[in-house]
């Protein structure tokens, strides 16, 4: 599994994801699944990936035009003139890697599926959000529901429904999202530390602030702990029911 | 879908489901969850169901001896020595049951399956809780684990492992359990109100008080805005992430 968060602010775009794989309970590994393309001044574009490691890493590839020679590469995914040619680009090249796999016919218990988080901007429009589907249609975070969630997205959904708020800052964005993701690591075992974030400043285009919360970091112990507290705090407030 | 909790606390047994049942999203019904049997002083016994709607009611006629003339009727399952017993014939039941409505084979998309739980307390012994399976085995609510939910269980699940504690008074049981159930309701329209609620104190052998919380409830009003600012102004009180 996978625990993938995406928020559309004011200020910008926020992205947090986990970096656990599992094959099975017994075969767990840790791999980046958020990626990030800039070409200053033009577009930025980041993508979190949810679902089979082999599917997005080899959607991941292409994008990177990795069957090229390194000195050759222009990944074509930063020449787009808007970030809806950005989404049909990661959709069609989703559904290609899916449809090549399933040729072959399925041998694991895991399906080829996957599901990927598109964000950025593009010089002359807005910063943009999409979730793009194993199918490679997608859909686009508007201002009634300006986030997306991929993977294990049930645990973490209630402060997320509660607390959030398209004019926070970046600190309370972050702060939101590890106690989404520490209620979710909580409940599910294949969703695992070190969390992987990374911030973009509307208009900035360039690449933004990036932060890897591993499982010694002290602000995450301490948002974990201090949230456990002030929820039961925030609990025993309630007035009991009169029975 | 379905949304059922029993939690076993120091002072006995509380269980709470919600009433809404769909075949479709298009196809919605309030329907009984809970049942209760009751032999004052000799055995008291309380269960909640999710899964297949024709499954759960005809486990409990069949528990009921619906079969025989309302005279003839004295439910076998409440003269039985232990709850160990109890939460095998319910168990024995489901299974025939489902086995029954499978030998005609599977006509309509959802499958026969439902899980139950069953706890209450018999004469000489300590109040008990069991998760039985549709395969009629079932485990035991031990104290590390002191609870059992059943259908859409992952939206209410955070709370109730961070606010739970066996030695809660009723009263703060019943608003942890409206807490958990607003956060599912909010999140899953499969699960809706009015809920049912029953309490049962250990060692009583009587039927406990119930309360039923309709949509119009004032009560699960206020715990539910009540909690989404108690909630808020927990998060707000966090320290943000240093960027």
């Amino acid at each position: 599994m996978t625990y993938g968060v995406a928020l559309k602010l004011d200020h910008g775009l926020v992205f947090m994801t986990d970096t656990r794989t599992n094959a099975g309970l017994d075969n767990i590994s840790t791999y980046k699944k958020m990626f990030t393309w800039v070409d200053e001044g033009e577009s930025v574009v980041t993508i979190l990936c949810a679902g089979n490691l082999a599917t997005t890493q080899s959607v991941v590839s292409l994008i990177d035009e990795r069957m090229k020679a390194p000195s050759e590469r222009s990944p074509s995914i930063l020449g787009l003139p808007s970030m809806f040619q950005v989404a049909r680009l990661v959709g069609n090249t989703l559904k290609e890697v899916i449809a090549a796999n399933a040729q072959a016919g399925q041998k694991a218990d895991s399906a080829f599926n996957a599901t990927i988080i598109v964000g950025g901007q593009v010089a002359g429009s807005e910063p943009r959000l999409f979730l793009v589907y194993p199918e490679g249609n997608f859909i686009e975070a508007g201002d009634d529901t300006p986030f997306f969630q991929i993977g294990e997205t049930k645990y973490g959904r209630p402060i997320l429904v509660r607390a959030f708020d398209r004019g926070m800052s970046f600190e309370a964005a972050a702060k939101l999202l590890l106690v989404s993701f520490d209620s979710t690591i909580k409940a599910n075992l294949s969703v695992g530390l070190p969390l992987d974030m990374a911030l973009y400043e509307a208009g900035s285009l360039k690449g933004g602030l990036t932060r890897r919360f591993e499982a010694t970091d002290p602000y995450y112990h301490a948002t974990s702990d201090g949230w456990g507290v002030a929820l039961k705090a925030a609990f025993d407030h309630l007035p009991d029911v009169a029975l």
